[in-house]
């Protein structure tokens, strides 16, 4: 017996040596989890895990050390260059988390990618890797609070993740607002200088010389003069040249803070004497919002970058041109200020995995997925027996599509499986169940047992599979158990989810048990990412903006029709006139619901979808429809987050996040 | 013959190697330059020069590596424990660098600053470090461009030094702006919620649990509640707890931005229907004006820095009580933000001195000094033999006043030598010469010989060195060769600063010619760091407040006396009355006269100085009057930097900045 017992010992070391050194098979320490009950708060189990220099995971996943730059001893940021030396790699399973219609609570999605993550690695021995957003710090200090997952399947160390990070949100903070600072300051010079002055001023002679500026030079070519030499203009081409006539009411560039303030939602700007009387209505969105994030996200190299900071149109011209950075002559300093922040960011999962952190959330007022660079290198470094795991934000309706019919049609990638995040919690709202607020106990529905209000709310769960299926991808749904879910409610999710047309569906408890909770349906990804599958886009971006996003109202909210107010027919029709009309669509509309009434739950029927406004980014590359109202600057609660937050002066320890 | 040099190189090679090897004394290879004429431009110079791996500069002046978080290959975070570790080291010599009243193209100040550290370390074979601040993102894309010295005298990778750093001026903004929001979004709910409303969402109930936050037990602490219990509070003490009454007519905390935006200069805020009709009047100031900067640069410590961040004063109650940003809630958050940037930034010189960057600029409407931490740590760093240069911004009267009666009142350092730099343009301008203007070509009368000029002007010189030996240190002027500069003005300058009391002047070429042309400098300081000095501040802080601010302006600007506007004597009496009016004073003054007035050049006489109105920065500690209109948000002129700014996207390479 014992013969025997080292016998098999012996073989199946031997299959684990084999099974570690295979090619491309990375050589990873794990960290084991001390998985404790009742589980203590992130921040104490963050806290708890001591986390591998990441320079050791770099080396690990196979980066280079030149291809590394460590901001510390827990976070690195990887060099674009990876890409170009793993070009020959076959790329590893692309994974795409997303979730039913949440709670204002959220449903579990980031940490589910990270409990997926880290039953895949640690648990399934695959290489593989997390692709997750930074989180905003607005919400970190106002009422939502961290956002690293969590439980036992979270990013650490979560105050690293929550606060600066490595400063990218900061960096497109400042691009951002000196474009808005540009716009403004070109107006005041305009209206109170000549066009002599002007071109004086914009073309000045250095050292005896007068020349333009590349960049000038370039807005030269595309006003159609073909010159170099500034006393070459006319008087007509100056005037062309220097003015760029903004028409003060066509500004859609706003300026932004990483902050929640309510007051900057709408304001009065230039009120100083020194602006002579020029001031106008303004307002501030939270960072994540701005275009430049979406071009962080979307772009897939430094050169497309570039290139896409200066097409951003900040406005319309009076006579009807749009208005770009280039055209400011800012696209460059955009560049360099946003070179840093361009390349992802490495942290780790609690059990040691690699998570790429990079671009941001909030995808009911963006896009709202992490960054096609960070999905690229990771596929590549993951190899073809590998996995990434990706996150696209809130609902299947939102997130997901964006997904698909942004990121994936920019990437060229396509995804192998989609996992689908529900939780009994917010079935139940969707079935009926009493109002759920942030920072008010949950009403007993959602802590007792009710299968026939679990059973009702069900049909979001179906309606979101149903919208990942006309993707062509196969659907595995991951039931996110809570303690107080029963063994009967779960499996109930699982059976009606199958029915609805899921690959599979298994209950987790990635969040108590950390990547062993989330084994088994790592193991159902896997086995679905074998599965065939036929990707399509939902809609052919050659179409008209109107049908294009008629399509989305139709097939994934489920709207009879959609209704453009008269701003929303005015733009749809200059956008489409400036030639900007075969952009894809990026719709802005609330994640609570499937339509734009965040009331409405379930499966809302027999509703319009009024289409408010339409703007354009024409950098990042799409258009975004403003269904209804959207605020995009959200507001500090009576009593925010930062009651809790201290820091400990002697550990240095950071307290209260969550 | 070839004996005898061999016997004396052998010599040679032993006394140097005992010279490296002596106790305290760095074992540091330095970057000898390849030097150009014409000098090519800044960025030029800065990417001709491999910088050595931050790392190995670290263990060259004795960190250990866990004292050192690596950002990148250029830059480091240096721990706050090192201070602790090298607590018995004796200090190095310490030499502050100031200026004349400067032109608005600045005097090389920063430049000097580099130049002599290169000369005290590659030339003299000193331990020295450099301690710089970090400069404005604004600037660096308006009008002024970079802030990394110049020619071959600069820190590197320029590029580095003037974008992003390591984040430290993003934090103060996200901290500064967590207040503002703070502010308004409380007095918001505090005008559309009963006390009882109020207290049930300060105080929520939790798991069952009602208790106070660590936060809200100090503040009714302050209240003179000594309650835990939030049932043990009567209607009453809920009333004052619950309510910060902010008279919104007092709120002195602004919001900021790293970014020259003219048009937030005077704003309104809170015109979105969401806030109810609450809408005032505000602005933003740029980010290193904000209190939180200036508590950066002042702190000793992270136990202090917290504190300091909890007394910031916002704004009066109704009834005249100070409230701050503990009363809001937000004080801890604000160390968690600031817990990075508190450390100081490890970079170099281009012949590979350690410099810290840390802490930023705006003498005139901040104090503008580098930090006590960087000088702290490197004062222990360079030991008893060696060095620390730090760098006060612009002229005497301003940042080097403030830096002796509040910076050196705060650390208890006692500086050996003050280097104040001169330039024949600005003297010269002193004297009576044109306007000198950022962006427009240099008047003849600075770019030929005109002693008569010169010598009219070096009554600014003369009384900055009066300024200067006022506080008993010895002064060492530092002539700044331009090229257009002749030997005759040089010498002139060099001869009426010893006359005028200086204890040695020299010329200087550091710019053309990197460290070997401050070597004269270096030993001038080195001579001056031996002689007696006589430390003694400006005034007495217990004084009344108006007679500090008379003290000043009499004595270091020379005015006849002070004429306190109503605003600023009601504020006087307000924070004698609420207990502040025993800090010291930050004036906020213009940097281009010694006067209040920027056209008054050389040493204006005859003048009271008005001051408008008096602010207080309770948590960095100093009261600072408003002398004149001070702009606290610069603005971008027709053509800002950024139009020659852009990133190569084959190499990387930032192009443009200078």
């Amino acid at each position: 017996m014992t013969v025997a017992m080292l016998m098999e010992n012996t073989v199946e070391s031997a299959k684990r040596y084999l099974e570690k050194h295979r090619p491309n098979k990375w050589n990873i320490e794990y960290n084991t989890l001390c998985l404790q009950s009742p589980v203590p708060s992130d921040i104490e189990i963050s806290r708890s895990c001591i986390p591998k220099p990441i320079g050791q995971i770099a080396e690990e996943i196979g980066l280079l050390s030149e291809e590394v730059e460590l901001y510390g001893q827990t976070k690195a940021k990887v060099l674009l260059s990876t890409i170009k030396r793993l070009q020959a790699q076959q790329d590893g399973k692309y994974v795409v988390v997303t979730g039913i219609t949440p709670t204002p609570l959220g449903e579990g999605k980031s940490t589910t990618t990270i409990g997926l993550v880290q039953a895949l690695g640690a648990h399934l021995n695959l290489n593989v890797f997390a692709c997750v957003r930074q989180p905003s710090q607005g919400p970190t200090f106002g009422i939502k609070g961290g956002a690293a997952g969590g439980g036992y399947s979270q990013v650490i160390p979560m105050e690293e993740f929550n606060l600066h990070l490595t400063g990218d949100i900061h960096a497109i903070t400042a691009a951002n607002n000196l474009v808005a600072a540009a716009i403004d300051a070109r107006i005041f010079h305009e209206l109170t200088q000549s066009d002599k002055a002007l071109y004086n001023r914009l073309v000045p002679t250095s050292g005896g010389v007068r020349k333009f500026s590349d960049i000038q030079i370039r807005r030269l070519k595309r006003l159609g003069i073909e010159k170099t030499d500034p006393a070459a203009l006319t008087e007509q081409e100056i005037n062309r040249f220097v003015r760029l006539d903004i028409d003060p009411d066509t500004i859609t560039w706003q300026r932004v803070l990483d902050t929640n303030d309510r007051f900057l939602r709408k304001i009065t700007i230039g009120q100083s004497s020194t602006e002579k009387g020029f001031s106008r209505t303004a307002q501030f969105d939270i960072s994540v919002a701005s275009e430049i994030m979406a071009v962080l996200a979307l772009t897939d190299g430094l050169d497309d970058m570039r290139l896409r900071l200066s097409k951003m149109v900040v406005a319309t011209s009076k006579n009807g041109e749009p208005v770009s950075t280039e055209d400011l002559g800012v696209s460059g300093a955009l560049a360099v200020l946003m070179k840093d922040a361009v390349k992802p960011n490495l942290m780790q999962t609690l059990e040691g995995n690699p998570v790429f952190v990079h671009a941001g959330p909030f995808a009911n007022i963006a896009h709202g997925n992490s960054s096609i660079l960070a999905d690229k290198i990771a596929l590549k470094l993951v190899g073809p027996n590998g996995f990434v795991v990706t996150e696209a934000g809130f609902g299947a309706d939102i997130g997901m599509e964006k997904f698909f019919d942004i990121k994936c049609r920019y990437s060229g990638l396509r995804p192998h499986v989609v996992v689908l995040v529900a939780t009994v919690r917010a079935l139940k709202m969707h079935g009926g169940g009493p109002t759920v607020t942030a920072g008010v106990p949950l009403p007993r529905e959602y802590t007792e047992e009710n299968l026939d209000l679990l059973e009702k709310g069900c049909s979001n769960l179906r309606k979101q599979i149903e919208n990942a299926t006309t993707f062509g991808v196969p659907v595995v749904v991951a039931v996110n158990a809570f303690k107080t879910d029963t063994e009967a409610e779960l499996q109930l999710v699982c059976r009606l989810a199958k029915e609805a047309g899921a690959f599979d569906a298994v209950k987790c408890s990635h969040w108590a048990e950390g990547g062993k909770g989330a084994v088994e349906l790592g193991q159902a990804v896997q086995t679905a990412a074998q599965a065939p599958s036929d990707f399509n886009f939902l809609y052919d971006v050659k179409l008209p903006i109107v049908d294009k996003i008629r399509i989305i109202a139709q097939k994934i909210y489920g709207a009879d029709d959609v209704e453009l107010l008269p701003e929303a027919e005015k733009k749809a029709e200059l956008y489409t006139k400036q030639g900007f009309g075969d952009l894809p669509i990026c719709m802005a509309k609330t994640h609570l619901s499937l339509s734009h009434n965040p009331e409405m739950k379930g499966v809302p029927k027999g509703f319009v979808l009024p289409i408010r406004d339409i703007r354009a980014s024409v950098g990042a590359g799409f258009l975004y429809p403003l269904v209804g109202t959207m605020s995009t600057m959200p507001g500090l609660p009576t009593r925010p987050c930062f009651y809790d937050i201290d820091l400990d002066p002697v550990t240095e320890q950071v307290n209260g996040l969550f």
